[in-house]
C-alpha cells in the first residue's frame, strides 16, 4: 500500500492524482516550479508544499514527455521516492532515455491515464478524473515488480482501470487515436483564422466538438508530437494519401463530369461509411448509451397523436431514456400501428416490459424474430435476445 | 402569421419543425415516403398524416439538397402551399435549380437552421431544437416579400435567430465550418478501421468528440458534399497544402536533425497556436461559459489546505461555476496568498463580490490593473473591467 506520495508537476493531471490520493488518506507532497500552481493545489487540499523528510513510497512525474527522464534522474539523485511513475502521453522515447541515463531505471514504470479535460492547470483538477478510465502501464525490460505494483496501487487509489502495453505499441496507437486527430483538428480550426465575423454565424455544435481537442496547450502538444514524431508522421502520411483520394472524388463531383460521377460518389460514400463503421465498432464508453444493451422490448402504439410521446415519457420514467429507443417500424403502413423497440440490458428489459404492460401498453415479449426491420446498428448481431417478438 | 403548415420529410429536422409549430397551435400536415417516419411523427404529436384540403400557408421541404428543386416543383404543381422554404445544408445549387425549373420560384426562399443532432429520424426530434439557434435565409433574386416573411414567421415560431446571406456566401462558409470538417473527421475515424481490439483501450473522450460529426448518415452527407463539391474541394485543397507543410515539420522532428529542429518545432507550435487563436476568436455559444464575461472579481486566499476548495464551492453556490475561474496567481510565492479571479458579466460580478465579501472573503474590487499575470485567453484585451484590483 502507498502511504506517502510525491507529485512532481501540479497541473491538471498531477493535481487530480494528488486529490484522489489525499482523499484516500495518503500523505501527498506537491512539487512544481510554478509557485502559483503548487499554492493552488495545496489550497485545494491536494497535499502539502513541504518536501518529504524521507523518501516517499511513490513519486508521480506529471511533466511533459521530453522532461520525464531528466526529472526522474534529478529526483532519484535527491532520493525523493522509492519508486517512480509518470503520466506522459508518449512512452517509448522517455523509456529509452530513462534506460540510458536514470540512476535507477528498475525503480521506474511508465504510465498513461486516458483522462484529460479541455481546461488545464490545477484549478481544473478533480479527484474523480480517473474513475473508470483506462490507465496504461508500460514496464520496461528493467522495471522491478515492486515499482510495477506500487503503480498498480496508485491506479486503484484513483479508481482507474489498469492496462499493460509495450511502450512502442502504446505510441503507435496513440498516434492514431490522439496525436494525429489533434493535429487534424488544429488544421481544421486554423483554417477559420482571419475569416469575416459572419463566419461564426455558421459555426455549429458539430464544429465545436470536432475541434475541442485542438484547444490543448500548444507547448505541451508540441512536446508530445515531437516525442512521438515518427509514429505521428506515419499516420499523417496515410491520412495525406486518403485526403488525396478524397479530393480527387470531390473535384470530379465538382466538375459534374457524368463519366466519373458514379465512381466518385461511390468513393465518397465509401469513405463516409468506413468512418461510421469504425466508430460503431468502438465499445460504448462505460457510462454511455446501450453499454449493456443485449435485449429488447417491443411496444405497439396506435391511437391518438401524442400517444408515442406519452410512451416515451413513461419509459423514460422507468429508466429507458431516448438512447434506448431504436428506429420505429410501421409494419402495416402509415395508418396502422407503430412498433417501438427499446434496447437495454436483459434484467432492465424484463423490468421495463412488466412495468409498461401493467401501465396498459401493448408489450410484445418472447424469443421470436426482430420486429420487422434490419437494425442498422448491428447491436443484435450474433447475440440471443432475452426478450423479443413482434406483436400483430 | 402562419396558421397551416406542411412538412415534407419527417426526419429529425422536419419533425422538429412540425413539433415546434404544432405546440404553437399551427395545424401541421406531415408528408414522407417512409410510412414509419410519418406515423412516428404523427404519434409524437407533430401533426396529421392527412393531406390538407386547401393550400397551406407555408410548406417546409426537409429533404436532401439535391431533391429540393424536384420536390418543390412537384408540390407547387399540386398546389400544396402558398409559399415554400427548405432546410438543406447547401443553398446555391438548389437555388439555381429552383430558378431554372420550379413553376413559381418567387414563392420560395432557401433556409438553413444551424441545428442538428448526432441521432437522426423523427424519434430524435425535439420541439426546442432550434431555440436560440441561427437560422439562415438565402432569398434568391426572385423571392417575394410574402414568401420571405412567412419563413421569418416560421423561424419565430421555432424560437430561432434569423440571419440572411447570399446562397453562394453561405455555401463557401459551410464548406469551411461544416462540410470539410466532417470529411476530415471521417478520414480520422476511418483510419481506425480494422485495428486490433486493443486500440479501443486508447480511444478517449477527445477522439470521440472529434469524430462525432462523422457519424452522420452517409447517403445524406454524400448528397450534401456533392451539391457543394466546388467549395468543399477548395477548402480540402487548402487543407492538403497545410497538411503537407505540417508533415514536413513532423518528419524533420522525427529525423532528429538538429539543423531543422528549431524551424520544425516553430512551424508545429505555430499551427497549434493558429488553431487555438481561431477557436478562441469564436463567440461563446449562447448558453456557454463566459458568454457575457466582461468584468472580474479577485479574491485573495490564504490559510489552510482546502480553503480554496471552500471558496470555489461558495462561489459556485452563488452561480460562479468553474468556467468563470481564471488561472490563479501567487504574487508572493508558494508560501504567500493566492489570488483567484472570477470572470463574469458586470452585474453578476457586482453581486458575487458583495456576496463573497459578506461571507468573509478578502475581495478586491475597483478599476485597477489586472491581478498580476497576463491572461492567456485574451478575454480582457481592449475592454475596461468593471471590477478589478489586486489585493495586497
Amino acid at each position: 500500500m502507498i502511504r506517502t506520495l510525491a507529485v512532481v508537476g501540479t497541473g491538471l493531471i498531477g493535481t487530480s492524482v494528488a486529490l484522489a490520493a489525499a482523499r484516500r488518506g495518503v500523505t501527498v507532497h506537491l512539487l512544481d516550479a510554478d509557485a502559483a500552481a503548487v499554492r493552488t493545489a495545496e489550497l485545494l487540499g491536494a497535499g502539502t508544499a513541504q518536501p518529504p523528510g524521507e523518501p516517499v513510497d511513490l513519486a508521480v512525474l506529471a511533466v511533459p514527455p521530453s522532461k520525464v527522464a531528466d526529472v526522474l534522474s534529478e529526483q532519484q539523485a535527491r532520493g525523493l521516492a522509492r519508486s517512480y511513475t509518470d503520466v506522459a502521453g508518449v512512452k517509448a522515447g522517455p523509456e529509452r532515455e530513462v534506460l540510458a541515463r536514470a540512476p535507477r531505471p528498475t525503480h521506474f514504470v511508465g504510465g498513461h491515464p486516458m483522462a484529460g479535460r479541455e481546461r488545464s492547470g490545477p484549478l481544473a483538477a478533480r479527484p474523480d478524473l480517473f474513475q473508470d478510465r483506462v490507465w496504461v502501464l508500460t514496464p520496461s525490460r528493467l522495471t522491478s515488480k515492486p515499482a510495477f505494483d506500487r503503480a498498480l496501487d496508485l491506479i486503484a487509489l484513483c479508481g482507474g482501470v489498469p492496462a499493460v502495453m509495450q511502450s512502442a505499441a502504446h505510441d503507435e496507437t496513440v498516434a492514431l487515436t490522439s496525436h494525429a486527430p489533434h493535429l487534424m483538428a488544429s488544421l481544421v480550426a486554423a483554417r477559420l483564422g482571419g475569416r469575416s465575423p459572419g463566419t461564426a454565424l455558421l459555426v455549429g455544435q458539430g464544429f465545436r466538438d470536432a475541434t475541442r481537442i485542438a484547444r490543448g496547450e500548444a507547448r505541451l502538444w508540441t512536446d508530445i508530437i515531437e516525442t512521438n514524431a515518427a509514429e505521428v508522421a506515419s499516420v499523417l502520411t496515410a491520412l495525406q494519401t486518403d485526403l488525396t483520394e478524397l479530393l480527387t472524388a470531390v473535384r470530379d463531383l465538382s466538375a459534374r463530369d457524368p463519366r466519373n460521377r458514379t465512381r466518385s460518389r461511390r468513393d465518397l460514400t465509401g469513405l463516409l461509411e468506413r468512418g461510421i463503421a469504425a466508430l460503431e465498432a468502438l465499445p460504448a464508453p462505460a457510462c454511455g448509451p446501450r453499454a449493456a444493451g443485449t435485449a429488447h422490448v417491443d411496444v405497439t402504439v396506435a391511437g391518438r397523436p401524442g400517444e408515442l410521446a406519452r410512451l416515451l415519457d413513461t419509459a423514460a420514467g422507468y429508466g429507458a431514456g431516448p438512447d434506448t429507443v431504436a428506429a420505429p417500424v410501421a409494419p402495416h403502413g402509415p395508418d396502422g400501428p407503430l412498433v417501438i423497440r427499446f434496447e437495454l440490458a436483459p434484467a432492465e428489459a424484463d423490468a421495463l416490459a412488466g412495468q409498461l404492460a401493467s401501465a396498459g401498453w401493448d408489450v410484445g415479449r418472447g424469443d421470436g424474430a426482430p420486429a420487422g426491420a434490419a437494425r442498422p446498428d448491428g447491436v443484435r448481431d450474433g447475440t440471443e435476445p432475452a426478450l423479443a417478438g413482434a406483436p400483430g
